[in-house]
């Protein structure tokens, strides 16, 4: 049977071994030649194939639930379950996106996109399950990175203490998306040599027995297999501490090994947690050799597995080179991220400042406080982590960084859509989550020089400071003289009509619809609100004073942004509000290129330019 | 010496043994008369008194650097600390803080109010003094309470996996804010029996040798000290397996026995755990038998315990007996709450119905999210956490349920002005940081009918409610048959002049405005605008045609707030925009009474009264 024959997980149950392998080759394939074409997650997926197949094998979905935790490992289990055709619209609008949706299928049985929630889904689910009074199977897979986030734990420790029923399936591929961090991965690293052995503990005792005797190479592997067995312990009593029974390590390729294990444990009137080490990238030599590369990959070419696409400066780049420059001459410089240091540019930073650099895993909340504890001490750290994952350290950025002002600057990148990775990873409530909370500083730069401008002006600061910025820079064409003011707009382009009001991405898109404009004898203004806290008073006194109509635009949503701060300002000092608010609407955005997701709420420059039109004839 | 005369912590330095245990009679003491006039944190306080002198002796502050976890425990530091004057100010406005405060003093390294963040801040502090190459000691002070917020597993993992030496206190008095949650605790409290050993394992064992034999009743402490070995092993492993090296337990009332330890492990190379045994509530016998209800107290009688003051309806308790009583009839309604099931009004929901109630501990994330894994297989859970600690969870009420629209119902308990607990507790940024977030229905109300007719309808409704309250009922004189619609408001008063716009407890200020502003010619209505989203934009239209003036006013940031939303919407709509806006300024409120607070902010019903006639005026 083919895999594109495949329509449901009951038909894999049937499958000998030899077409259980061959099932794996075909889908591994088709994970390949997607992504080579639409991009996606890569070697987290092809890690996890085998472990997929094992676990649809043991479980009978949709009625039994599976988590899949952050979704960077759902593909194989998209393609089983009926959405083999639909594969090839992975992350493209309207198609089907890479990561678990219940929208687009009941064998998804929750959404994920952020990490470590897995566990505590699961143990809702079954809960409910238990309340309800019916039966089925629940599985949650984790990966090793997730761990690192403190969430993770506290389900562990719940679902232990009052001994629910339900399976945690640590997949141990040995990375999450930078190389793993903290104490735990370490000792889950020593684990990973054990590959191959079905470890509960008798049978790692067992399995000793048969091996081979074949002098020195044996003494290594033997002196491994022993140090394997001590970190099995440490982590059965890790987990057993928990309250959960703990069975590892397993191999994570070999299927009917796992399937085995998976239907035994499913069945366990207990919480469960069943170690599996897998490979990431397994079956693409180049993301074998450098899973990092390929964790979430543009579209590559296929042969040699090299990028396609443009290279458009990455403003976090900027922002990590300028500071590493800086550092050498300040000090109190420092950075922390979060499972994310080259992704956020600061794998410069890192190489030159090793012991300034603090990537403290999964763990933003940590991350946020960590820096407020540095801050009071005298340094400035720099916390660089996805404007989406920050949001997690909401209270963090509240109650440790800003009600004591310290002088910790948010570093807030992919800021504004996040294209084909979808809902979870736009960064377009930013604004409003951090305008809610007194004192900081909000900027958005729209090009490397701005950037550079708003770091120094950070270093300056007294007080909290956040950065937002898209992965690159817009290129938009600024003066080099333009330099950044905090509480100062500047324009870019002069117009005696309707003043369009916006920053960063999106500045590009305004300055086209101001010339689509012109060719309708609208001469609009368009100014870099790069200063979103605070605003510049000034400016919107004066414009009111001349009656300029004003006309806000932001990637991000309408409730509580830039365009609400700007007419709460009108409001309270009476001047007119602006006569439009270009943003998203109070519903989540889907996944999709940012230009098509642009186009399909009216805010590309067409959009826009229609949206302006509107306003001035009413 | 005594406790008036000691200003800095030099003073104890040379005190004797039974000096000291002379002042911390006279510390208890303090506590207990200034809490039993101005309420405040009673069992946590008297549990840490031997704690804090050992510590202080042990340590050079402000040097050498102490973080409170959540900062229940720190009157006697305090105390120790040049503030024995102010201490009678404790929690009134312009007086001292509950909880720590820099600005305060400088003995205090590091602001805290929510739970689990002092091994993150700590370890902020220890590496910027590695950076900057000075040397001093650093501790963190943690509730046991306190482990089951992940953030500690966090900052653990980061601060094992670089060895950052660190001391870590862990100060065990068997409770958070109700009763323990978590197979972590439930270790713990086994631990908790062997108290008066110092323990080091070798230190246990030794001390082990010299028991005296006495028959059976020893053979059950053997058997408890037995239990108590293999749990400091496994305790061992798990802080050791972190990369802490793990020390205790230790009598958490043996001030000689702490500050030597202290002393040796402080200048410890490495990151270092020691665990201390103290008993909540230590010297006042009603707080010991009932530390619970002595954990955050009213002002109470000395003699009796009795707490004295009103005893207004608590919306919590209305919610929470609502929810029992539907239960009985719908199995799907559950309950989900964070270490504080009794404070939420769910004491009497968790009597009837044990398997349906949830208390995770400190771990408002996880609650987030096991009550969307709840609710996508059915359920209808209700999570009830206090406003300002569900901040914690905002990316989890984001991602996990408004973007899947589960039927969650957030209840959160204590919006508004928490009062005299101060900037960490006060809920005024949760309509800000929801309305962010699109598909969640926003609620306030203003009375127990209001709040019964809340929760049935978010019962109906197939996607999340969030419903805020204060912690009493402002007893609105509403009519009976005013009965509570989504999108829909109802006049409270009837006016001609200014239209006040409010919700919930500032509702009771607004109407006494009203006759403030009656006796100066105004006649203004009063709205309880109680569906904060969806706006009653009928209600918004209809005024705008009739020419008439609005005003909003909420006990809540301006920023992104009511007034803001509705802003939002007359700017879209082209309506005239609220006249004024009443709320709190980009500041965090300190601490006070609450109608201090609002005096001293305008808010009070002079102050409103004050600022409409300005608005009708210009």
């Amino acid at each position: 049977m083919k895999l594109s024959e495949i329509t449901s997980p009951a038909d894999i149950k049937n499958l000998s071994e030899e077409e259980l392998e061959t099932l794996a080759e075909e889908i591994r394939e088709k994970i390949i030649s997607t992504v080579a074409v639409n991009g996606g997650h890569l070697a987290s997926n092809l890690g996890a194939v085998e472990l997929t197949i094992a676990l649809h094998r043991a479980f009978d979905c949709p009625k039994d639930k599976i988590v899949f935790d952050v979704g960077h490992q759902c593909y194989a289990h998209k393609l089983l379950t009926g959405r083999y055709e639909a594969f090839s619209t992975l992350r493209t609008m309207d198609g089907i996106c890479g990561f678990p949706r219940r929208q687009e299928s009941p064998y998804d049985s929750f959404d994920t996109g952020h990490a470590s929630t897995a566990i505590s889904a699961v143990l809702g689910i079954a809960r409910a399950r238990d309340i309800m009074g019916t039966h089925f199977k629940v599985a949650a897979v984790v990966g090793d990175g997730a761990l690192t986030g403190g969430m993770c734990y506290e389900a562990l420790n719940d679902a232990g203490s009052r001994g629910t029923p339900m399976l945690v399936i640590l997949n141990d591929n040995g990375m999450s998306i930078s190389r793993n961090v903290g104490a735990v991965s370490r000792q889950l690293t020593r684990l990973r040599i054990s590959r191959g052995w079905i470890g509960t503990k008798k049978n790692v005792a067992e399995a000793l027995k048969r091996i081979p005797v074949c002098g020195k190479p044996l003494f290594k592997s033997f002196e491994r297999i022993k140090n394997s067995i001590r970190n099995v312990l440490i982590r059965d009593k890790f987990f057993t501490a928990l309250g959960f029974q703990y069975f590892g390590p397993i191999d994570g390729h070999d299927i009917q090994g796992m399937e085995k294990v998976f239907c035994r444990l499913a069945e366990m009137e207990r919480p469960v947690v069943v170690h599996i080490v897998t490979k990431k990238g397994q079956g693409f030599l180049q993301a074998e050799e450098k899973p990092e590369k390929y964790h979430g990959v543009a579209p590559f070419v296929l042969d040699n597995g090299k990028m396609r696409g443009e290279t458009a400066p990455s403003l976090g780049k900027t922002a990590g080179e300028y500071l590493k420059e800086l550092a050498g001459k300040d000090k109190r410089i420092c950075a922390v991220t979060a499972a994310m240091t080259d992704s956020v540019g600061l794998g410069g930073f890192a190489a030159e400042y090793p012991n300034r650099l603090f990537d403290v895993g999964i763990a933003e909340e940590h991350a946020v406080t960590l820096a407020a504890g540095m801050a009071v001490s005298g340094l400035r750290p720099f916390a660089a982590i996805y404007e989406t994952f920050m949001q997690r350290a909401y209270d963090q950025i509240a109650e440790d960084v800003c009600l004591q002002q310290l002088p910790v600057c948010l570093m807030m990148d992919r800021a504004g859509l996040g294209g084909e990775d979808g809902a979870t990873h736009h960064g377009i409530i930013g604004v409003s989550m951090l305008r809610s909370i007194p004192n900081i500083a909000i900027l958005a730069p729209c090009c490397e020089a701005e950037m550079r401008a708003m770091i120094d002006w950070a270093l300056l600061r007294q007080g909290p400071v956040a950065i937002r910025y898209p992965r690159s820079a817009p290129e938009i064409p600024i003066g080099k003289d333009t330099r950044f003011k905090v509480g100062k707009w500047t324009v870019l382009r002069s117009g005696q009509g309707p003043i369009l009001l916006a920053s960063s991405s999106i500045l590009a898109e305004c300055l086209e619809a101001a010339e689509l404009l012109a060719k309708m004898g609208i001469d609009a203004e368009v100014v870099n609100a790069s200063s979103i806290r605070p605003l510049d008073e000034e400016y919107l006194k004066r414009a009111n004073a001349n009656q300029r109509m004003l006309i806000t635009a932001e990637e991000h949503v309408l409730a509580g942004g830039f365009g609400s701060a700007v007419a709460e300002y009108c409001a309270r000092e009476h001047l007119s509000a602006p006569k439009a608010m270009i943003g998203f609407k109070d519903a989540f955005v889907p996944h999709g290129s940012r230009k098509k997701l642009l186009q399909s709420r009216g805010m590309d420059a067409e959009g826009i330019a229609e949206q302006v039109r509107k306003a001035v004839k009413q």
